[in-house]
């Protein structure tokens, strides 16, 4: 049995990590960190979780935990998740962190949109986990950098179209939609329910931290520099994560071809899903799994593409994505403790 | 394996009772029916089954379902149940019924709640599926009637009160809350999003069906004629049943004295959690799965408790108990198949 | 024009009193306040009032509002209320206080539920602002007490039978259901999106502090001592209380003799709606109005009487009726600025 | 006063017009119709009308209806309201129609769309009514086609960039969700409760009806004929549209420059607000009313502009909109009647 930690257990990444790791056959979860619930039972702070794990929370103590755990989950904010990561790698634990600290290439970009980077000689070893297109990196990696969920969903969505050329990235538009738990379980005016419920509104424009990641990982993926116009909104559902996606294409192509297209690429894809044509995702049939829906439309009046894909945004986007990553650095079946069916209605 | 049809398959117990089946290690799916979208995949009518289930839609014939199947899940509404059931009994299936046709032992109550019975000669044999109170009826059952939803959640609730005469039937009040999935999938006025969302409101007060079924169990748990006030509410959420009961307590008992009497009667439940004192149970924490939970507060100003009790009343009100039984009919470890981690939020 | 002050205007309640009052034809917003927001424009902490209200949020100097308000609505927490009123009573306003500072007649009470109060003389002149029951008591009022929101529901839905002495007061059970604006607008992590949606929940079980609020009311309307059980619970919508009341009938009464009574009662209040015989109340119906809409069930079977009212908790349960008690002390027509059609859906 | 009817009052934009037009002071309702609810009175089929409109639901007798009103809104299906307007124009009733019929001008592009036009001969005629941008055409029309509700958001978040030429309009890509009160109150699997909560998707991509009308008022307001990739998108709320748009700018602006041309244009448009720089707008804060409000980003990265507008769909996209139009056809001041302020939370 693998033995990890779930380092930051008390936001809703935290919780998913476990609602995940209680169902998988070959780990057992050695510890759950929360500084604010230090002492209580993680049942006590998240009572759907009794029964199933009933550890208690305690402080992120790197010594303590890496002598109980082969592999650490992180799921802190950025800035602190580095602050603790050097130590759990040197202390010999694999680290699959949730956020945003390791998955920028370029420090300057990071620093750019974060702060400066307390350990950048790490950078380069950090590998982007997100195994649908860059799997071959990930045997034997130590350090995983868990992909964010709004570049997931785009990732997924344009692979097909940029490693073949099909689309000019310069007309790339990536409007996007999350629910509230994108946002985190800490008590912020912004979040409470009577300013979210009944109410839509995009957020972040032209601003979001998310996109030199999207732009990073599409430029790789189109071989050359891509920028995008990304804009997030914040959904009225606890869960899920809609991206729609529009690019010009280079020749005209049927939505018939396009999807025969996404069905090859994704033909050995366990996780991602291609929607029969007339079909489009919804996020309502990927909830609680590791899916990612897509589907799309050649529209031939514009000359354009319309895709869309839905991940959870706590799965796909975070949690599921992170215990896929695991199994592949840890030689485990890809999708083993993932096969949760999705949760409709 | 255990070939098992589900007929009625395009509910929201039907896609729920596929969602559980597909995870359960020891069945695989023979059939499944619908005579709306009969010839449609079912992946197509729930795309979110995609990959997990691809049969197609087939019409309701008893002889061809019931040559490839052992045992049958009868998801349809009352009298259509009632219309097959004896068939798949004759043609040797088992059957677990989730509409209410047997689940009244009295013919004339079933009659005056609902409409001639076309099989009474069932209604002594079938057993009321309630496994926590009734388990030693179900080993070997060939018909299960599964109980509703709200009844189950109420039953639970109560019985370690009725079962110890600790409070005056005479009394009881039960005022419950449902989510939307329990009016079904079929297209009406009073169940559109914009009629639920943001609404609120008690219906079928003093009138409601499950009122006998409650009555029936909490009479035997009693040991005498119960009569209650129910009242069951229209939530806007998805799924969960929460019911809130009243009733005076023959002596005094504090809080911590009835919980610990909760504890001891499901000490061995794995299906019951007793939140614990100061805890009171929310929807939210058995989502998806086959739980329920209860609480309970002594309230020493009035001499009532109050117990609250929490289920999905698509799992433990429906498609879960149902494999629970199948599980104890057919010989299975009781939780096979039901081990899922609430999904929250 | 009346000149009044919107006292704590940053909070749902605040911002109800100022959307209500722009509507008013005889009065004009003097000055509103704000601690947290001090020197933005109320306009900027609410967009929605962009155009209607563009005041800057002031701190609360009673000596500067006072010179420039007629009266002021105290829109405070309990305790920071009664730390002002005296004040602005002094300086010649009259104050509608929206706390629980000056409901409870008897400071005992108080002081058992909240904390020692620091204005008790005041607390015999304080009327209780229930217009429908208590009018006589408002006219020349100089310190309303606004009622709580769940006292509100309760005493318009079993005034006409405690009255009457139509039921036996120790068998009440008053089970309550609020939307989550009546939580309040500060960041607390159980009024997150994610907690609250999907989710249902009872709180305060035996323990609110409007218990004694609605004891102190329907007392006063049976004429003796009466204790309740109230038990409230978290609805996942912005608006809107409904509550299902309990109790056994004296003697046997159709339901439509009772509606009958009740329509009766309330033949000259414009903000009660007797809802038909068949019908019941439902919180959408009166949402952003003052109406209190109320129907019930004779249950035959039982002896019991079963009374459903739906108030809006921002308007009836606060706003809309501090704004009546206004028009009532001040002499203008009961109704001005509440004439709200419900919007649906 | 003015008599006007509400034919289709049984509809969610039928009882919007109802609650807007018993609040208006020169007008009363001489007839509602619904063919699903002849004989009721409209507050039976509405609950929250109780008090202010009791009329009975009359089938559509274009004589007798015509007979007693000077002004009839068609709150029709497409094709159903063409079926009677021309009937009720003879009759001498002027007409707001809420349906498709009448809004595009080239009745190819109708028939394309929709279905044979029966009364073409009425086309040039009908004035389409959005009053910010074509108003001058509305004095004294006799037949007022009213503008979709997407098209609505849309045309009022677009108008200042195409008529000062300002982006290019080949590039224009429109992203908008739409609550769901936008499909309607008939009962569709689509629409219920279970199937649009928790979820979100896209639809009709490529293919919405509301396109040709798009493209119609932009091509006019460009000057020149314009395509465009128009999504909807289906958001779990009651009511509210966000639209959001994005272009290509013809030479470097900032977002100053642009909000204070949006400033200017509609400096004398009660119904558009623009949000500060740095806000953008979110449905919740126009519920209830006639507002658009309107903002933007300037993203000099990628020298587009991010337009977003927010609508409630019932009001400035539709009931509030036509009453905005009687007004200005029937010479009553434009805002009459729809004073009010947005219902927040």
């Amino acid at each position: 049995m693998l033995r990890v930690a779930v380092v930051g257990a008390s936001g809703y990444t935290g919780v998913e990590l476990i609602r995940l790791l209680v169902g998988h056959p070959e780990i057992e979860i050695s510890s759950v960190t929360s500084r604010q619930h230090e002492g209580l039972l993680i049942s006590q702070v998240f009572p759907s979780l009794a029964g199933f794990c009933d550890l208690i929370c305690e402080p992120v103590d790197i010594a303590a935990i890496a002598a109980k755990s082969d592999l650490v989950f992180t799921a802190l904010p950025h800035k602190s998740a580095m602050e603790v990561i050097p130590g759990f790698l040197e202390a010999g634990c694999k680290v699959v962190d949730l956020s945003a600290d390791y998955r920028l290439k370029d420090q300057a970009v990071y620093e750019q949109w974060y702060q400066e980077h307390s350990s950048p000689e790490l950078l380069a070893e950090a590998v982007y986990g997100l195994p649908e297109l860059f799997r071959s990196e990930l045997a034997g990696a130590r350090l995983v950098a868990n992909p964010g969920c709004y570049p997931t969903s785009v990732a997924l969505g344009l692979a097909p179209l940029l490693k073949n050329d099909l689309i000019d990235p310069a007309t790339l538009i990536i409007d996007s939609k999350s629910g509230t738990s994108g946002a985190g379980r800490s008590a912020k005016q912004g979040s409470l329910y009577c300013e979210v419920n009944e109410g839509f509104k995009a957020y972040g424009v032209a601003a979001h931290r998310h996109t030199p990641e999207i732009e990073q990982t599409l430029s790789t993926l189109a071989g050359c520099d891509v920028a995008v116009n990304f804009t997030p909104h914040l959904l009225p559902i606890n869960r899920g994560i809609l991206s729609t996606m529009y690019a010009t294409l280079r020749k005209d192509q049927t939505s018939e071809d396009l999807i025969n297209l996404y069905r090859q690429t994704y033909a050995d894809e366990h996780f991602v899903r291609v929607t029969p044509g007339g079909e489009l995702p919804n996020v309502a049939y990927v909830r609680g799994t590791n899916f990612c829906d897509v589907g799309l439309v050649s529209d031939q009046r514009t000359g354009r593409v319309v895709v869309v894909s839905a991940i959870d945004n706590l799965v796909k986007g975070a949690a599921g994505q992170a215990i896929q990553n695991m199994n592949l650095i840890c030689g485990f079946t890809e999708q083993l403790g993932l096969g949760i069916v999705p949760l409709f209605p």
